[in-house]
């Protein structure tokens, strides 16, 4: 089955969009055939499928569970103690929830680092999402759980080969320089370059673990790490980097590093605000990521173009700094790039993943400048999506998963880690 | 007609909602009686409409015009030639477009500083919203200028009097201590005494307007206003507060300033972070405001409440400041008491100023800790809205409006601004 979507708005023109397989065949007038399915995009808006370049996907179902807290105090009192309840069933209930929200808000990609990945894939594959999926490898230091955590992460690589499926990508998860040893790190990279996988780090998200990783290196996190060459050879999606100095900044340049900008999580969590101008005065590529429901309280990657527009103008007196433009690149083809994924644009030959919104909403009027409405009006919600090709949802009615039943298991499963 | 709210959840109960008149009569157990239309609150959650307080409604035409300039040049190459070509027509068309989309996000009172007020209250009247409505004066200390402007604020507040609308209540807009003589100030101040509205006015929003109010004065804004008792006996709100000095500080809380915030404007425009935690301190009522959708660019008060909560949180280094609560009055009972409107809360003997939210979205999912969804997750888009007791939008439906007529007026509107 071919898709065809017809007459719809793409840069400013009407299009008709017409998906082969899972790819973007043409763009312009296509005629109408039989096997075709045809979208009438006629009241829509076509954009390229938003990706989260940061996330943990399965945390949705900790939403709301604690907020307004010093980090310590929501990490013990209140995450801990639920991850510590979670099993291969919970993840996939947190993520089929995480998926519905990021299907309904645009998202057609996101990158996650977390445990019981069986559960985790099961729901991508379901909801027709694309991940890019990581084991979150944390041995604190110590060799004997080093070695599990590697061998779970590489286990989890060929689990993920072998569901051959072409939506669901591995990734390798080395937590942080502050949680991980520099043996794991090493190991870690290894195994990057023998399955040729991107790694999926935290870096310098606080200052509290800025100072633990200086104490114990006597350097910045990634000076500490480039001091064995982590970065070389090796693709790096690098969440967070908050606080930086320009000699890590010049690192992150040269061995071109990408960095997931999470700024909601960043202001909530109270990490700080990256220096994210800095960072495209040397042409880093800037991502968005949502982080966690635990910390932002949502995956809707909107937001975080706006807030990412808008906070580096307040925050540097300088209204002209990261313009929408920029902004939404940073959600579409900066996020393609940096995951290797061969979509991000609405282009002939691209993969076909492509997200259709109602002109009918008053963000979007008056009807112009629809590129601003995007980054600094619009609320999220779209109609239809299409991913890899398929039609994931139309007319705001998920087609892969069914939302009541989804909201049922999510609930329980919630009841679960609360008990 | 009489309006009953079954089983619908108020602060995480189920209640019954009755209506009577434009008051909250009872809420608990209510019989169904024939003479009461009954809305299922089943799969809702009931909320205070939300208060708007400082914005420039019929600039809902200007979304996306201009963005990422420098303040002068998007003043004087987009705003200001706008600005001349506006007529009553245009600003109704651009308050009916503001009405939907405040209405769509839950807003059910707004606070208005603008020109052709005619258009506005018409607008406002036929929308069914509550509306405060200041006319903005500038004189930039010309003299003629400044007759002029207090005849017409004098004359608007005796329209909207005249209109005998309770939905409908005139303030003064003095516009900015930096575009009005101390003359027109004085002046505006005893037209507040004599018809006892509050004033509505700019404050300390950029870094540039101070440094001209010092320049011309010798004095930091609040200082100035205050050493001719500008402050005593009259109600005010003052739109920005970016910049205050500890002395301005303590002006605003002695007399009894009401502050509003906006903070997505202030970003945006690169005004700076306003010290709202140093003014929570002292107990100031801190409301909300989104600022005109030239600066903002929507209307959608959830995205001011997220950005307040977090905002200041990440530019302090301190999660535990604005919590969830705080930031939910801000916009609901402080923008009401700011008002001077008997509403912000869901309470016997309030104004019937009700919003009503759908469970089945993914944003308020896991179903608990409501609050902290509604200030951190939830997108804004509302079910129901009733103002004044009387039922505005019932799923998703305008009633009192024609939505795909509006966005063709509005159009129509902006094409003649844009001609």
């Amino acid at each position: 089955m071919r898709v065809l979507i017809k007459n719809v708005f793409v840069e400013g023109k009407r299009r008709d969009i017409l998906i082969e397989e899972n790819r973007i065949k043409e763009i312009g007038e296509v005629r109408r055939e039989e096997d075709m399915e045809v979208i009438d995009g006629s009241n829509k808006i076509a954009i390229p499928g938003l990706i989260n370049s940061h996330t943990h996907i399965p945390m949705t179902l900790f939403r709301g569970v604690a907020d307004d807290l010093p980090l310590m105090e929501w990490l013990n009192n209140y995450i801990w103690p639920m991850e510590a309840k979670l099993n291969e069933k919970i993840v996939y209930c947190g993520t089929l929830l995480g998926c519905v929200e990021m299907i309904k808000t645009g998202t057609t990609t996101f990158n996650d680092m977390y445990f019981f990945l069986e559960g985790i894939a099961k729901a991508v594959d379901e909801s027709g999402v694309r991940g890019v999926l990581a084991y979150g490898m944390i041995d604190l230091f110590d060799e004997d759980r080093r070695e599990k955590e590697l061998e779970k992460a590489e286990y989890y690589i060929n689990y993920i080969k072998d569901l051959n499926n072409s939506r669901i990508l591995p990734a390798l998860g080395p937590h942080a320089p502050y949680t991980c040893s520099k043996e794991l790190l090493k190991k870690a990279k290894d195994l990057a370059i023998k399955y040729n996988v991107p790694i999926h780090i935290h870096m310098n998200e606080t200052l509290d673990e800025i100072k633990m990783v200086k104490e114990k290196t006597g350097m910045e996190p990634f000076l500490y790490l480039n001091s064995f060459n982590f970065f070389d050879n090796i693709k790096v999606i690098a969440a967070h980097c908050v606080h930086l100095t320009d000699e890590e900044i010049k690192i992150i340049k040269d061995k071109n590093i990408n960095v997931s900008h999470n700024p909601i999580s960043n202001l909530k969590l109270a990490s700080g605000i990256a220096p994210i101008p800095k960072l495209l005065k040397e042409n880093v590529n800037i991502t968005l990521g949502t982080d966690g429901c635990g910390s932002n309280n949502n995956l809707n990657l909107f937001e975080e173009i706006k807030v990412s527009a808008i906070l580096h103008k307040g925050y540097n007196l300088d209204p002209t700094l990261i313009k929408a433009e920029e902004a939404f690149k940073f959600a579409t083809i900066n996020g393609a790039k940096a995951l290797g994924i061969d979509a991000g644009e609405i282009k002939e030959g691209k993969l076909a993943d492509i997200v259709l919104i109602n002109k009918n909403n008053p963000t979007l009027r008056p009807i112009e400048n629809i590129r601003s409405h995007l980054v600094y009006s619009f609320n999220g919600f779209v109609d239809d999506v299409i991913i890899d090709g398929k039609i994931v949802m139309r007319d705001r009615e998920i087609i892969t998963l069914d939302e009541q039943k989804v909201y049922e298991m999510a609930e329980k499963a919630y009841d679960k880690l609360r008990e």
